[in-house]
């Protein structure tokens, strides 16, 4: 189902980019979890557009309303509604959108598929429908931490076209990442790549880069083998976010480089605790945590939008040239990163509950 | 649902490694397909052990029986039940592995989750998971090219260790991929791939490496956008196959390397069609086939059953070393193959199904 | 899933009875359907209270907003969100709900369930959560008669407390049903309902009856055998309406009374269609219809909210008595007509959108 | 999904009647639960046609095979494969049934839908298929009894044709019903009823009844409001049984014949214990079970095969006659006494899952 995710923990999102506004309805989150209007709004603020000057300056509030499954700051087991209006919508700005396809946009693809399209900013391809995916991130967030204190889920931005932040994921401070406007693990990759984001800007061009994630204090025992492993699951989320075209976990595609002997985690016995010396696997073996750390890496492509004269085709099959109008933003990832962590609380939430509904206790 | 793929072709595979045997319902088949053993063996056979001296010596015949769902040859509409009795169950082989976690391998994931694990083999973690999967992705493939003849799915071995085929997607052939015993896409690589495993092996250790897939023919419009999307489902299903690390659709982890004006697949006309002049995208874009190849590639990480001893713990949480014994399967790569395929089938099949279902016509 | 309904025609209904609102996202809605703000108020119309002076006398307008999945009074494809902000909300007049259990309601087991509940009006339990089902099932009509024209479902009150409506199903006529205030099939009946009706409420009782409900026009096919039969899936949904205590299809509790050879349908050629001379299948056979009329009938039990005193128990487990306060809605079958058809609705269009997944053609 | 049920504990039946076999997989059971052979033989041995001379003399031994998923009688946590093969398939015997349409039977409907249709036995319509309902009901009844200890489910046959028999739900005592080949629950209604179905299967012809199914010691607190209360998705899994035509809960189709106060049921304490003077509600409100017996009946038909002469058409849409020929089960309520405590102990199971999930503790 294309606008719902989780089993357990489910939600479904709605909304255009330039209809009434957009949202999520999160069905099966337990009760008695204290979740605030803050908690979810914090969470958005970090999203939304026009935080700095190197992202899109549409600018937009997005405040966000809790409809339903909420008492007095405390979840109630039934479905929660979560509301945020859309307000800045100059479709004027992108009424070359309607019969143009953009390309390496889903014009073309919506078109096909469904005969039919909301054309004024990219519809439901825009990427305001990540608000319900952050929103519903919060409160997955709430859950899991309520129920599992010590989860902890950092995003950070690694690499910028062609800047690379060398910090490694262990040493990666949540502080620093939020000090930056990049929203990288130090200030000297933060300058670098901010700069080359304005001068991509200045040129109406974009940029792509890499967005890392790990999850630190992971209790063992999450991830369902076989299909529903924990990191098929995170590469599913991961790979629905706009602009994603590729997930890899521990080694990744580095693995091969490795001989097996090489590569694996030996056991030992850090006081009580199972531990690996290593951790390639990347905090998962098997498809279940094995309560290392957790360590993703996600591929984003340049932003498809640019202020320059493209070659593409129209909705009547003729060929012409595109000239990027409205607002641009020149490189997502640093608001990829909320939208990032959300996915990964999503599924943890999503794989907390199910081992809560089968393990013996 | 840990054993349960698939929304509209829904499969739910069974069968631990040294149990009565492993297999596969299918529910949501449609009806009216051609479908006969020899079409699901064949895709076994391609996947199961022994077939050369580069593979686990493990000797299965691995034949399948079709229990139900399927009269005279054609599908019925009816849950297809596929089966495989295990044979070749040498468990005293495995009789270490009851009580020490094998180092980057499942068990003590197991053990934690479970309480309880099916040691023997890998139990349920074993690579003969996998045979469900492509007996029920035969099934698949049959009614894909059915219902919209000219998909074709190839996947190959792209790379072992730091070998890796320059042939481009766009020109390998199957002919050749099934030729040689790697499975990779021209003689020269296989031969040097092969001397490669064939001297891990003599080490008692393993090798990783890269499988590419692509598919040709892909119809416009399948693959969901927002969650489901095309490649999210694809990631959601290759990363589920055990020792797959990383997944990547299109330019892939390359994508950061280019500007927007760089990676941007412009449109044209070619005849009645919409085209794409490069194909960064991976065929999916909005994650929705757009027509153009979707190409894929999948890091594995080197097989994990090393004939070396190694530090590991017990589980009664002492240390103690492992000293490799029982079959060893140096790499795993050209039995993946026809598993990658299968998820590839799995997934268009789920698709192509959805589509129809809401499709105008 | 609680609030979860369908697979391929999926809808999350949300909200309190006193929260900011109630509501629906349907999520696998077709694109290219022509959907009008006004189709779905008019079914609301239909369900709202204060409509006549034998039903609560609530006072909401309930207009629906639609935020998003319509463009130009057509489908997009994308989910579709339905809002209806609460407006009279006197929780004043439930405030000794807070703390005591009615009886027959739902308090007490909310309470149990989730250690939380929004007494207020009933919360989640109260009758304002079918205005998602009634905004919904709008929509699955609209569907349904735009890709199988000709299909027809018709709700009416067959039974109040003791007084039956002689009409036999194939002869109700719509607009009977709608011009007198008890939704019953004859003028005389309807007399007689309202009469009982209005002494029950003005002795502070209330009164429970029978919901008949008729599917005309449904193609032949629709329904999935074994655990998806459609008469299994109108049972969960029916069943999931508040108060209703008992469905039955074709001969239903009479089918005992009946030997084979009294109770099969013989099966006859009218012209060129396969038809049956009687309908004691009630249209449907294995769980598939076979297009003869869908007859439903389902108990509904008086009202449990009471303008009496009550024994019960608190919160803080003690016996107390209970005096019924606030509004009173002595029987709500003329208002549960149009949520029946509803239901109806949905199950049929998410077994459409699964027949065109899987056909041949 | 057709053949598919169950969130959280997830069964998939699968076989057709002259197949090879039919058989259950299980997906989502928790780890660690008691479960032997026998506890599924026995179960199947309850359902089995030639048990007495009152059901069918098909003569099937049906031993079931643990094909995965246990470990020396314990649950490992996996998928559980449970196959029974067929034996007795004397097709020969219903060679009529190819191309003749047998009233009130699925043929005609499994062919419009499908377009093919495995005709021998009825195939997947056949009773045979609830086999690996009673199956999986076993493994079901076992995780309930083992996490939630003291739950007890019981059916038995309440009526045949108009023999009703008189003993009260809070009285039946399982070894009675077990003590008569009727499975009713008082000596004198069981020969009064064995002697009807006697005179029917001598005259060819059949008789239905009522099953009535009872839950002892249910937990407070199971049931999702809204879609999923524990009535609608009993209501779903009783009538999912082929012959099904009605459910009840509670008072059911009694309900309007009571006015509201009459009808409600007044709490008290009970010691610690909240409970009601009455159980008009059967056990739930608000779909929510209360703690009270979850009391419901069902609805059969008589059985549609006969040994007599039937108007039909056939495959060519020609008027014929069928006369019946080879096996016949004049009453199937006896073997469908089981069927039902199955499908309870898998709802109940799914229920019980889903609150660990969600429940504070």
């Amino acid at each position: 189902m294309s606008s719902t995710f989780g089993s357990h923990f489910s939600i479904s999102t709605w909304g255009e980019s330039h209809g009434a506004g957009v949202g999520v309805v999160i069905d099966g989150c337990p009760p008695g979890i204290r979740l605030t209007r803050e908690m979810i709004q914090r969470a958005l603020d970090r999203r939304r557009p026009g935080q700095s000057d190197i992202v899109t300056p549409r600018n937009e509030a997005d405040a966000v309303e809790i409809l339903s499954g909420v008492l007095e700051d405390v979840t109630l087991g039934t479905p929660i509604a979560l509301s945020v209006r859309n307000k800045d919508q100059r479709s004027s700005a992108y009424d070359e959108m309607q019969h143009t396809y953009r390309p390496s946009h889903a014009d073309y693809c919506y078109d096909e598929k469904y005969g039919i399209r909301a054309w004024a900013g990219g519809g439901r391809a825009s990427a305001r429908e990540t608000i319900g995916r952050v929103a519903a991130g919060a409160v997955a967030q709430a859950v899991v931490q309520t129920l599992c204190p010590g989860v902890e889920v950092l995003a950070w931005v690694q690499q910028v076209h062609t800047i690379v932040c060398p910090v490694v994921p262990e040493e990666v401070d949540a502080a620093v990442v939020e000090s930056n406007i990049v929203r990288t693990a130090d200030a000297e990759s933060a300058e670098a790549m901010a700069e080359a984001i304005r001068a991509a800007r200045s040129a109406g061009d974009s940029l792509g880069g890499v967005v890392a994630c790990t999850v630190r204090g992971c209790p063992v025992g999450l991830g369902d083998p076989v299909f529903d492993k924990l990191e098929a699951t995170l590469a599913h989320a991961m790979m629905s976010i706009p602009a994603c075209k590729g997930f890899e976990v521990g080694s990744g595609f580095a693995a091969p480089r490795y001989k097996g002997s090489e590569h694996n985690d030996a056991f030992y016995m850090d006081g009580e605790r199972v531990r690996t010396r290593t951790n390639r696997s990347g905090g998962i073996q098997g498809g279940i945590s094995n309560g290392e750390d957790i360590n993703m890496r996600l591929a984003f492509k340049p932003t498809a939008t640019l202020m320059l004269v493209q070659d593409t085709v129209n909705d009547a099959h003729e060929e012409v040239q595109l000239r990027g109008k409205g607002r641009h933003d020149a490189c997502v990832l640093p608001r990829a990163v909320p939208v990032v962590e959300a996915m990964a609380w999503l599924v943890l939430c999503d794989h907390l509950l199910h081992q809560r509904a089968i393990a013996r206790r």
